[in-house]
């Protein structure tokens, strides 16, 4: 007899704090689910470092979520899914994998979405010169044009709390405001830590672009997948929530319970090698 | 007969981009000295790392320094002079070596500056949280009442380029205008970056406050080293002007050129192990 999948936990990683906008929804979604989160806060920014360096840390992040016995892994950070989706996959041999770039950009293309056959993309300089959102939209429909713009303060003012402050409406309309005249179809919010800054985002852009929040994206497509797969956890209690990171910073649980919207309890330090 | 000191170029490192501040303060000053600048632009930011991971990047890059046969070492980072001074010292041997800590610290505490026995330091959160500057005020005269601030922002902002923006005066603010009610006889702006705004932090502030900028303090104490030990370069030219870097970054030399406020003319990469 097999070992039923259903009791398993998902595995979310990032190399911070902004997958937690991802656990967030799964929260919402899918309440009865167990949720192991891996950040690896020690070595962040990944955005600095090479391919093959991030290659590496994913592989030993997937390691660690495998010996935790997850039924799914979700790649929460755009960085890994940029240059490293192909490595994770390969380690997770049958356990699916899902990751935000990849369900971002299917979302941004769905039909209907795309009248003026427009998407806009913001994200963090490094995601914006890696091109993947532009390369996956483009995988899903060569004639669409993508506009795609670095908002390289969105991550420090987020972090710093300022989420309705002045000074963050008038840095957003300085990025956002020539995106008015473009006819977009939508907007790709390309970095985690966006959807804390919808509200202002949305103002700007206009209320006829539609955003697409890749956190949200992501976790429709694990729902459908584990459904389909009869994966879902059929319990009655609420889901378990542990929280593993490579180093306990100062910050991480008082910015980490704003993402997540809820406390969190059960705050682990591991060590890779 | 031993070789003269004085046609020898000066080193100036750095983690990143801010140490440039010193060495335009270097070239204002002392504009016949050659200098040999070294960014660690691929392992930014330091902040981030261990104490032994910085002191090993510290001495890689003086070992680099000695090699180019400098006759003085500058640390024009914040986060080196904090944790990783006495490691340069040590490899620097009987080359003089003078760091932006030791100097504002100095130049902070000089008599009839201590009207009120009260000093403000705004650094980095690293920064702050290493205590350096507190460490070093208290070293020279312990009965100095240290406030220190982080202000996580500023550096971001500086090097987007918001030097004059609207969002910059609104976050100063925040930062610093509880300043305004401890009577301080000076504010030491405790990063590199930071007197690239300093008229704003100045008006925020108050103009009874003298603000300190370690590398001027820096440049002056080295410009007196220099001239003490008779090792000022005596030629009629302009120095010639060096900087290596880690990794050729996209920003290097547009936000450099704004720090340095003249061309960048001579880039070169460099690797180090």
């Amino acid at each position: 007899m097999t070992e039923s999948l259903n009791n398993k936990p998902i595995g979310v990683f990032d190399s911070g704090i902004g997958g937690l906008t991802v656990v967030k929804n799964i929260i919402h979604t899918m309440p009865h689910e167990d949720i192991i989160y891996f950040g690896d806060i020690a070595r962040l920014p990944y955005g600095t470092k090479s391919v093959a360096t991030i290659k590496k840390f994913a592989g030993e992040t997937v390691k660690f979520l495998l010996s935790q016995n997850v039924k799914a892994i979700v790649i929460a950070c755009n960085t890994i899914s940029a240059v490293a989706k192909d490595t994770v996959i390969q380690l997770a041999g049958h356990i699916p994998v899902l990751d935000v770039i990849t369900s971002g950009s299917i979302d941004s293309v769905k039909n209907g979405d795309v009248l003026n056959h427009t998407i806009g993309v913001i994200a963090t300089p490094t995601t914006i010169d890696s091109n993947a959102y532009t390369k996956a939209i483009h995988n899903l429909n060569p004639n669409i044009n993508v506009i795609a713009k670095a908002c390289p303060l969105f991550v420090p003012l987020i972090e710093e709390g300022l989420l309705h402050h002045p000074a963050l409406e008038l840095i957003a309309t300085e990025y956002l405001s020539s995106f008015g005249n473009q006819n977009l179809d939508c907007l790709v919010l390309g970095c985690t830590h966006y959807p804390l800054i919808k509200d202002t985002i949305q103002k700007i852009v206009g209320y006829n672009v539609r955003l697409i929040d890749p956190a949200i994206s992501t976790c429709q497509r694990l729902h459908q997948m584990l459904k389909s797969n009869d994966m879902l956890n059929l319990k009655d209690e609420m889901g378990n929530y542990s929280f593993f990171v490579t180093e306990i910073s100062r910050t991480f649980k008082q910015i980490g319970e704003s993402f997540l919207n809820q406390p969190i309890n059960k705050l682990e330090l591991v060590t890779l090698e």
